[in-house]
């Protein structure tokens, strides 16, 4: 495959003399070839040079052009074929159906991207005509739209190795919106991070962009992520991880001299709300989903269903949800450090909390040395226990579920009101219940970015409609989505032009509307053609 | 007036027991009647208590209601005539004339975001159907759109006791979005506030609505902004003043176990670069509208032009604008701590940095003991030094101007590329001198929210394209406005809605478009009326 473990800087290569960094197959233990090299502080520093002196020009650049690099990235990775389906495999130990669908996502979402910066309405291109007869001053000309920020950080995900990693969505949104981009492999799938940068790179090549459009750089440690958030001329962040290290990046991107916004989704229990209704009807088949989407990809998804509340005792439920976690086999998770605080969190919890183990799937047995193989486990609470104690709000990334009985429905709701920020939440019950639990909706649109009916929460559409994100702790900034058509707006921000001559304006803002895109002008939202007719 | 000194608390009236705050005029130096009360611990927490019970409900309010609500704070404001005038003028030393415009522009924002809320397609509304048929599996019914945040707290503004104060942009757009708002007033202009939020409160009860919607408090000192924004119950704030001020209520917001979107506006020198052309032809017309502008409202406006940086030495400008300075009466400040700030900061700075004292405005004498009266100042240096030298970026609250002299075309450059974050930019100049100096604006651009042309930064339109933001540490967040109809975004996020019922869903994601908002649908903007046709 032609992996060379160095850095990519621009259209070269960065340094081979930085700690060096192996990545391991998680399903037989063994290390994977070749050595892959921390990046060096000169390439971090090059990196970042030429993403700044290359911001002009892309920003800049047709739209038409930033489309069809995204879609030659597309087209790259899809030439990857199964090389990249074999490198994610052993780095990651996800399947290969799973990883096709994955890189599917990511190219779609690059597709999205370009088809919507063509469209260009997302711009919001806003024109208030002059008003020179006005009194007592006249009205100037004001009018104004998105423009991007600047060098944007983009860090890697454990647990997409594709969508959410080096040719992810943040990528793609930044670069979609004008921003050089600089992406921090994640240590556990450094070759797959190698042959998405190359597909990029490449891309970039093709289309002659200035170099610095994008890099990639590797670290072994954490020193390159604290560097590259706190350097004065990154302006802008987005991350997917954990809750300790989003937490780390944001209090560095907080107390920079000038702080940047910094996008971190960090963690969540994505709450499922079982009404009675739904409990007295289709407890066989909302056993049998909740139990395939809370163990998709070895319960290692953010919108992973966490923490299940019941109405009472929940009946043949527990007894059917308790029987398919026994049955469930060990699973590979992605990497050692993730698989030690998996079985840390486990085996603590209930000495901890007052959550009693319910459940265990198949032991883990035999198997390779160092497989990160892992064993599925069901906590079972009740209400008053859950209420009293906030670490039974914590996340377990891996196949565990808790399940809370609430005693009544005014517990419910409680617990309903006390859960902190979450990427989801989800209600099962039958249509008429959502009248009766009217509150329970209200309440929990407050805590997350996206309230599901009768779904199940994996499962995250790249759509225009779509919200992926939450009020913290869920991630950093509630008010962005990392997935759908508003990620684009992460980085960007309105800048207003006043009394600018018609030549010296962006086209999406000139008088004559040359691309013909959706603008609020003077309070109307018009096209061209329509202004016309 | 019959104005009672306590805080607003819901429809009852908070303690009198709290440490004495008086009002002084600062133009005649006397303490003005009567006493307010800071608003106690209770006080406060009975604000807040009774914003969150009324947030539900406030939030789903029909918007033509909430609608109505602001139109009738804007007629409680006009009904207050000259007694408000008066209030705000003694309190203020501004003059009845910017008094009653701040009036006008004030209630214009509040009918302004009336008729936004009742058109209603700032909701960015999206609807993505559901297509069952979809393979691997069926795609679901997604929905979303922008939805209020919580109880936001307002810190007004000195320098604008209305447009930036009790019923200023913050609280209109907060109002407007859904969200109940506790302002706490500034401790310059108690009187002032009362009025305000009389109007505010009674308007909210003509109107029948949950009381907590709307809350006023004092305070003598900084404790009350500290525990505003560091309570869990307050979902937003928002801020107009100082950088110390902002900073410091900023880390408190995100130092929080759930940060908080926090948005303070707080210092910008709004630079004017003038280039050789402008000099050739209108030198006396630009030194006399640029004096205007950086002595409007006493050199107090946040867009005041702070920077002049010239090519050259400027020639005959800088001597008209040097006598137009001599020239400059005295004026009288906000406040005493307005003053002292402004005397340090105007005494220090030759000795501190290498700027000179160019010209001074007629001096102070006479006048009643404790006026806040103060003297034009224009110091003038070179760019280089200026280059060498941060501190010569800070803002000097008042009538002040720096001339930077910039030696070439180049140093101009660079001293745009030094730029720290600023609300405007100015380029003065011939119009052919755009292309050449393209750099320049794509330079500016990087660093304001608005970027003028040929034009003076005082003065901001309140209309849909404005932009009254931009980069720290013009502000906190420089992805928003707190001017114009993006304003209103500031205190929401959007939430999306997977397989709800229709009858669940909030009327402007409903199948039929009830409201007849802009949608954007599967990948297109419509509205019910073009679906139709």
């Amino acid at each position: 495959m032609g992996l060379q473990g160095q850095s990519i800087i621009g259209y070269a290569r960065g340094s081979n003399t930085g700690t060096a960094l192996n990545a391991f197959n998680p399903a037989t233990g063994e290390a994977l070839a070749p050595n892959f090299y921390s990046s060096s502080k000169d390439d971090a520093q090059r990196a970042i040079r030429l993403a700044t002196e290359s911001f002009f020009s892309y920003a800049a650049l047709a739209p038409s052009r930033r489309a069809a690099f995204l879609r030659t990235i597309a087209q790259n990775l899809d030439a990857l074929g199964e090389a990249l389906v074999e490198r994610a495999v052993s780095e990651t130990g996800l399947t290969p159906v799973r990883i096709r669908n994955e890189r599917e996502r990511t190219c779609s979402q690059l597709r999205f991207f370009s088809d919507m910066i063509e469209e260009g309405s997302w711009l919001d291109a806003r024109i208030d005509h002059a008003d020179p007869a006005r009194t007592p001053s006249p009205r100037p000309d004001l009018r104004s739209m998105q423009r991007p920020l600047g060098p944007t950080a983009v860090f890697c995900a454990s647990n997409f190795p594709l969508a959410f990693s080096v040719a992810g969505g943040d990528t793609a949104s930044a670069l979609a919106a004008g921003n050089p981009v600089i992406v921090l492999a994640h240590y556990s799938h450094p070759g797959t991070a190698e042959l998405a940068g190359t597909a990029i790179r490449d891309a970039a090549q093709k289309h002659e962009l200035p170099e610095g459009v994008f890099s990639l750089l590797f670290d072994a440690g954490h020193e390159m992520a604290q560097m590259l958030v706190s350097h004065p001329q990154i302006r802008a962040g987005g991350f997917t991880g954990s809750r300790a290290g989003g937490t780390a990046l944001l209090n560095a991107a907080n107390v920079r001299p000038e702080p940047i916004p910094f996008y971190a989704e960090m963690s969540s229990v994505n709450p499922v709300f079982v009404l009675p209704g739904a409990l007295q009807q289709q407890v066989d088949a909302i056993a049998k989903d909740l139990h395939a989407s809370a163990t998709l990809g070895i319960g290692q998804f953010c919108t992973k269903p966490g923490i299940v509340v019941l109405s009472g005792d929940g009946g043949n439920f527990v007894a059917k949800f308790t029987e398919l976690i026994a049955q469930t086999s060990p699973g590979i998770l992605l990497n050692r450090n993730i698989l030690s605080a998996y079985r840390r969190e486990i085996s603590e919890r209930p000495a901890k909390t007052q959550a009693r183990i319910a459940s265990t799937g198949s032991a883990v047995k035999g198997g390779p040395e160092n497989q990160c193989a892992a064993q599925a486990t069901l906590f079972e609470t009740d209400g008053a226990t859950w209420l009293s104690d906030p670490r039974l709000q914590d996340e377990v990334f891996g196949p565990s579920v808790l399940i809370v009985h609430a005693k009544n429905r005014a517990e419910l709701l409680h617990i309903a009101s006390e859960l902190k920020g979450n990427l989801t939440a989800t209600i099962l019950g039958r249509e008429e219940e959502l009248r009766e639990y009217a509150e329970l909706a209200a309440l929990l649109e407050q805590k997350v970015g996206r309230v599901l009916f009768n779904g199940f929460p994996t499962g995250v559409e790249v759509c225009e409609a779509m919200v992926h994100g939450g009020p913290y702790p869920a991630t950093s900034d509630g008010r962005s989505t990392s997935v759908g058509g508003r990620a684009i707006l992460r980085f960007t921000r309105p800048v207003c032009y006043q009394n600018f001559p018609d030549s010296a304006l962006p086209p999406e803002l000139q008088e004559a509307n040359p691309r013909n895109i959706l603008r609020l002008e003077d309070g109307r939202y018009v096209r061209r053609a329509e202004k016309a007719g």
